[in-house]
């Protein structure tokens, strides 16, 4: 079935490339009011299309003012054969010509083997190759995999919903394996296999002095200034070498073992690379004996990522400031527990303070957990293959420093193992101008979903691991 | 002559008041152009006055927009008599009855013995009185002391043109002893002699790291976080016990001698109750072996006015900011140049930027030196004394921590031994609503310039020292 399904991924690719055209040209900006219509339009416009491609229970999913949640499934591979569940989003960015754009953001050209619209790489180009890649199997026969799919409305926007929904519904988005495809690949010829992501806490350090603003000069010398304080206390979160000081801070961290780590220097001087052209600090920083992209994706972090006390408007004002803050927050790697890790911060930041202030920790968001998936669990190495056969290249292993918000749902709700398919690449100008995808990524994208389901159904195709 | 002039400001007090309601009156608000032309008609009701009282070239300054410097002088004394240069202002903060004032702010009342009004304490008190002192010993005869007045009509708009014009006419304004009447006494019974104020510089350290703005989940743990190196810079400017780290910085101190600190104690009781009431931090902080009101007055500071990185508006964003700012100033007492200490202060700051970072420090405004008057000098010995018999109190000595602009103008541009004798109260409301004199401090202010000319002009008629 599957080589009957690449054949009509080749003959119907112009067909497919319409179907992108065609909804790249639907302005589905989610962040904008005005523009909600069209996401909804988008929204119509996908369940038309699920519907043709065969999918049953397709349906959108609003609540209130929410926009909508699209959802279609396949069932017929019946219960022993495995699910999966395919996660992307339709909404975009806003973009207007006048931004700099060499082309109408919203409507599509082809330059050069090249797409260009809005939305082209985030993330149409994998809502339209994964509806694109299932056409493909309905056509050839009885795909021998359910499929799930979900496709967000609200991702551009704050993804303020689909929380909610995911917890709400965890029959029907049971699947053995969540494909969360949106993302890019460094270089649109290598592709990387993101198997790691970092969790997050976040919190604020409030300090409090005197109990209204001073004047330096009248109280000067007889107070602890919270702005010092703050500092003071910051300054003591870590070691000259770049540890985090807070007891127990590293005692759930699993050790990068040789395996993992021979697994991950495939990526080292891509990351340092980029570290070079986007950092460009005059020196890095940080755990000496991790490297680069190890510090960044497997060693957790504490950052500050706001400080503020005092005057700090244009001019001067000799004041000495009642009160006093700064927001941290911590990545996280797998073991670590969120709750754990936050309660540790806190109690060592509030063994900091001293007499001459009072102060408190708050916690402002809900901690998220680290993420990791087996390299060599059969998903992962059924992505893998998909990208080894598809692009022809061996792809390289990666954890990614940052969090998905959505892998988290996910992670929290549902009893399924993650993978992160991405086909876009990273200078593809997400969240910019001049968005635009390689065709030829489209096209591998097509290919790689028919090469995932073949390993996922008949182990045996997959590649050597 | 004095005694005749005492008489005089006894039987004239009802028409000073008069005079003071008067000014009150015009609502010369420098700090907004509507009012200007009122600051212009209290000018003119000034030199009207002094003219009236027969006052010599009496004129007023204005250059360009801003608003007019009234001057006027009397040289009958000889050139071998002292000559005295009075500085206070006649504009005023702004005010209206609905910020909370019980009475019209520009309609002076008389209640239980207090004159309520915008500018009563601030300083429309000191500009009438000495003006009321100066018209009773023109009444009384040939005053045999040379005097010049010099009203400022910018004081709380910030001083523009007064730097410049003390700096451009330093014959016209040359003096032996030049009385700084503004400001306030904290008990309305207490006089003080405040001897010396703080000086000041100021500066900022900024630091760059990283090229632009980045994630913390993509970069963080690599980067040295430019809000954690000002942190761990500021926490290094301080030992543990509230000394300034700087090399140098106290070197040219000059200690405080026994004597002083006899002189200073008088003070000491009062300072610390109003620091219980308004900074009322949960404990003092500093250098243990001097007092609170030692330290504020006669010790040095290093003060974090402001500390600014990364994202600190509402909500939470996971910025590993690219630059931060810490603004600082140091307090100076008297022998500390403020060049010297500035570039101490940049020098040792600079060595502790950690080579993962770029830093400059740069200062902000022009730094200004520390003042102190002898207590034992002719002019202060006629300050005490005039307070004593004015106020039938023995004043308490204190230094302030505070800088006043227009001192250091004095300082740097006459040369003068510059005296301050504020007669308003600190309870008195300057800025803020019911702003309001004793009229009991009034007519003591009055009295007190006269037994200050006595006492300055015969020195045997000074207390004891």
């Amino acid at each position: 079935m599957f080589a009957e399904a690449h054949i009509a991924a080749d003959r119907r690719l112009q067909e497919f490339i319409g179907r992108l055209k065609a909804l790249t040209s639907i302005p589905s900006v989610s962040t904008d009011p005005a523009h909600w219509p069209d996401v909804e339009r988008a929204a119509a416009w996908l369940t038309d299309w699920m519907r043709d491609i065969g999918l049953q229970n397709v349906q959108t999913f609003t609540r209130g003012d929410y926009l909508p949640l699209v959802y279609g499934e396949y069932l017929g591979a019946g219960p022993n054969a495995p699910t999966v569940l395919i996660y992307t989003h339709y909404d975009v960015q806003p973009a207007a010509r006048e931004d700099g754009w060499e082309t109408d953001p919203f409507v599509p050209e082809i330059i050069d083997g090249k797409l260009y619209a809005r939305g082209a790489v985030d993330s149409k180009i994998h809502v339209t190759a994964q509806l694109s890649a299932i056409a493909c199997m309905m056509e050839a026969g009885s795909p021998p995999v359910n499929l799930k799919v979900l496709l967000e409305g609200e991702e551009e926007s704050g993804s303020e919903h689909i929380f909610a929904f995911v917890a709400e519904n965890p029959a029907l988005l049971k699947a053995d394996v969540t494909v969360v495809t949106d993302g890019s690949m460094p270089d649109p010829d290598q592709p990387v296999l993101v198997y790691g992501l970092r969790g997050l806490i976040t919190g604020e350090l409030r300090v409090k002095g005197p109990r209204r603003d001073l004047h330096s000069g009248h109280y000067g010398g007889t107070v602890h200034n919270p702005a010092q304080v703050v500092a003071e206390i910051v300054a003591q979160l870590h070691t000259p070498d770049g540890k985090v000081t807070v007891p127990g801070f590293y005692d759930a961290v699993a050790p990068l073992s040789p395996d993992e780590r021979e697994a991950l220097s495939g990526i080292a001087d891509a990351v340092v690379d980029e570290w070079r052209k986007n950092a460009s600090a005059p020196r890095p920083w940080g755990e000496a004996e991790y490297a680069i992209h190890e510090r960044i994706s497997a060693r957790p972090t504490l950052e500050i990522n706001g400080i503020s006390g005092g005057y700090t408007g244009s001019g001067f004002k000799t004041v000495l400031p009642s009160t006093a803050f700064v927001r941290f927050s911590c990545r996280l790697v797998p073991n670590q527990n969120p709750d754990t890790i936050f309660a540790a911060v806190k109690a060592h930041i509030l063994s900091l303070v001293p007499p001459t202030v009072t102060a408190e920790v708050v916690e402002l968001e809900e901690g998220s957990p680290g993420f990791v998936v087996d390299r060599h669990s059969a998903p992962m190495q059924a992505v893998r293959t998909a990208y080894q056969k598809a692009w022809s290249a061996e792809p390289l292993w990666n954890r990614d420093g940052g969090s998905i918000p959505v892998v988290t749902a996910f992670q929290r709700h549902l009893d399924t193992t993650i993978v992160l398919m991405p086909f876009g690449h990273k200078l593809g100008g997400a969240h910019s101008q001049n968005e635009h995808i390689m065709l030829q990524s489209f096209k591998r994208g097509i290919h790689a979903m028919l090469y995932f389901y073949e390993a996922l159904t008949s182990p045996d195709a997959a590649g050597d691991a």
